[in-house]
């Protein structure tokens, strides 16, 4: 694992010298392989879906693992978007000439060497080696052993389609080894990993957490939240927890707490019952005050307001104001994406302020927080941390800055 | 320790709320206040002198834990100088209006509670305490047990003068007991502490790194190298080699090892032994090659080359090729600051590319890695990592973001 790290250092610092056409040339010569090697990927993928009705997967993860023709078309258009995307690595973030005549340049340079360690997907293996190539970062791949030969097959294609464009040796380097100590060398390996970002269930990330002794950005969960106020346009409200709850229930930024006034929480519940639980089929959970107004509902326990349930089921509370809105975020969310709805500007203001989470919104669902609908162009990951990155991460959070300072001999005195 | 932590994030929530008018207000009072107990602080201090001399401190330890009163000032203007930097905290970094109406606003926002872990220096305590204030942070300081008297006598002139200017509670903590066990939980206290900031030796923040389970930000030391390039200004390169390595020895951005390249090395080096040598009595260690030329050079063993020295020692060597010197900077640097000194305008190119430290420097002295320097007004520290924050940290450093998201009942199709 030493020598691994040793190999992508090297490739880093080659990385570091391309400039953006050739990089783009080496993503789209990768896009180009894929698309050849079709055949090849679907066959390895078949070895892996055959492994995975003999280990008893769900047809969910059978589901996720599937190389279909149009997914192996994905990834290849993917690494082609990527490489439309402005490049973001020599960009110039502030520029200062001192009084003693020293020019102190902050510029944008690649991080250097990203490990990602992922499940299922095999299409994250295209992803993410794509993002940090064009960010100028060697990558070091880690999927889900149910992919293995997905996996192997997609980076086989890719370095067979970049290298003649001049994609440096090492700049993308897979772990084949199912064995687990893999994964703790991995993330131990100070000095030569600069930044691991792990992608999957909370305990994937927990365990990376536990051994990690290199920096890593990631999110745990989303228990997000949407907060109906005194002051909300009811029929707005409702369209957006629809949304927010229905439109795409098992990702992170799906809705997993309603909070509601107490004001209007006997003319917005009801309203929530009919079109949520009776025409989505949303089992719906409240506490005691939401009972009272629907007493349909299931008793929501003390473990519902920390659930994160990628499932058609909601919890909802009845709350007297709006601190007591935001405490309740900040007491059982995740700080990852947190709603209000509100005509009240005053009260929209405080909620954006107060509430500590990576993304706050008034009046839109919570489905927004995504690389793509942010404009980033693709994604690589979502941060709740605070540090480097928060929220969805693009190509921009996959570099670093460094200080270039010009002289003329400057010295101090 | 649990509860430390709460009471800081309880903290850290009042002081996200706090305007600039505010917090300048708490920092004024806090300086005030310093000012005012000067006889209080330097009785505390000299309790922890009295102490220090019987466990045999070095005269150079007993230095640095003076209250002195020129010290006692500098800590009231240093809070006074913080109340005048400009606020980071509210600043709109980007603002976009998608396609669909929503508008994102990144704004910058304080990142929460922030852990100091310092050594012997007792003006650390205002200093570090004033700047998170200022960036709307919670601080919780633990400084060494030497200084642990005049420590608390400047929390309790900071608490004194900062509350009743509407200084929230808990927002300054301090951590008295010297028990070791009070570090190790403190940094582990992930979810209640966002940051840790270890301030001192390599071996102090070694050991914050083995335990910590939160982000840390840090540099482990700094080896800093000054290359002569074969297009160098000789003079120039003289002038900048002394002050790099005599203007102030023993602090991090000082020049450890001295890099010359074969073309110029036989008058260069000649010129060192001179001045460095004879006249400001550094001590030389050469390679073979350097010693070819100044024979009175000591032998260099394999652990100068990645010796921080802090001392009037300089290591030095021969080097054929730009590629070679930054092999050798990359190899055994720290990525604190590195300097070349060069006519050549592309290879002064290269080396600002190449070289992967924190800041990088062409025709001027390491000794400019300072945040002062910088024009950030006041520094935190000095970070070798590449995520969050890399070379001198400012206010803004002790600042993250989140995103502001505003529609009008936009759902996700």
């Amino acid at each position: 694992m030493i020598a691994l790290g040793d190999r992508a250092v090297a490739a880093a610092r080659a990385l570091a010298a391309l400039d953006t056409r050739r990089k783009n040339a080496i993503l789209r010569g990768m896009a180009d392989a894929i698309e050849a090697q079709r055949a090849t990927l679907q066959a390895a993928n078949s070895q892996d879906l055959a492994a995975g009705h003999v280990a008893g997967l769900s047809a969910a993860m059978l589901d996720r693992l599937t190389l279909s023709e149009a997914r192996v078309a994905a990834m290849a258009d993917g690494l082609r978007e990527v490489a439309a995307l402005r490049d973001p690595v020599g960009r110039v973030l502030r520029r200062t000439k001192r009084p003693n005549g020293l020019v102190i340049v902050k510029r944008r340079v690649p991080i250097g060497v990203i490990a990602i360690i992922y499940e299922s997907r095999p299409n994250v293996t295209a992803d993410a080696a794509g993002l940090c190539l064009k960010a100028g970062n060697a990558v070091i791949l880690r999927g889900g052993k149910e992919a293995l030969h997905s996996n192997g097959a997609i980076v086989a294609a890719m370095l067979a389609g970049g290298t003649p464009q001049g994609l440096p040796a090492d700049a993308v380097q897979w772990i084949a080894t199912p064995d687990r100590d893999a994964v703790k060398e991995l993330v131990q390996l100070e000095g030569r990993v600069d930044l691991v970002m792990p992608r999957g269930g909370e305990s994937l990330i927990r365990a990376v957490m536990a051994q990690a002794r290199v920096p890593v950005i990631k999110h745990y969960k989303g228990v997000c939240h949407t907060y109906v106020d005194a002051d909300a346009d009811l029929k707005m409200a409702l369209a957006i927890v629809e949304n927010a709850k229905c439109q795409r229930p098992g990702v992170c930024n799906a809705m997993e707490t309603l909070l509601v006034h107490q004001d209007v929480a006997a003319r917005f519940l009801p309203m929530v019952a009919r079109r949520l639980g009776v025409e989505r089929h949303v089992e719906l959970r409240g506490d005691d005050a939401a009972r009272a107004i629907v007493p349909g509902m299931i008793p929501a326990t003390g473990d519902d307001w920390h659930a994160e349930y990628l499932d058609l089921i909601l919890a909802v509370r009845v709350v007297p104001s709006l601190e007591e809105a935001v405490s309740h975020i900040q007491r059982y969310g995740s700080a990852h994406s947190d709603a209000i709805v509100t005509s009240n500007q005053e009260t929209a203001a405080r909620f954006l302020r107060d509430v500590d989470s990576a993304t706050v919104y008034v009046n839109a669902s919570t489905r927004f927080t995504d690389g793509g609908e942010f404009g980033m162009g693709a994604e690589i990951g979502i941060s709740t941390d605070k540090l480097h990155a928060r929220g969805p991460m693009g190509l921009e959070e996959l570099t670093t800055y460094k200080y270039q300072v010009t002289g003329t001999g400057q010295i101090r005195k």
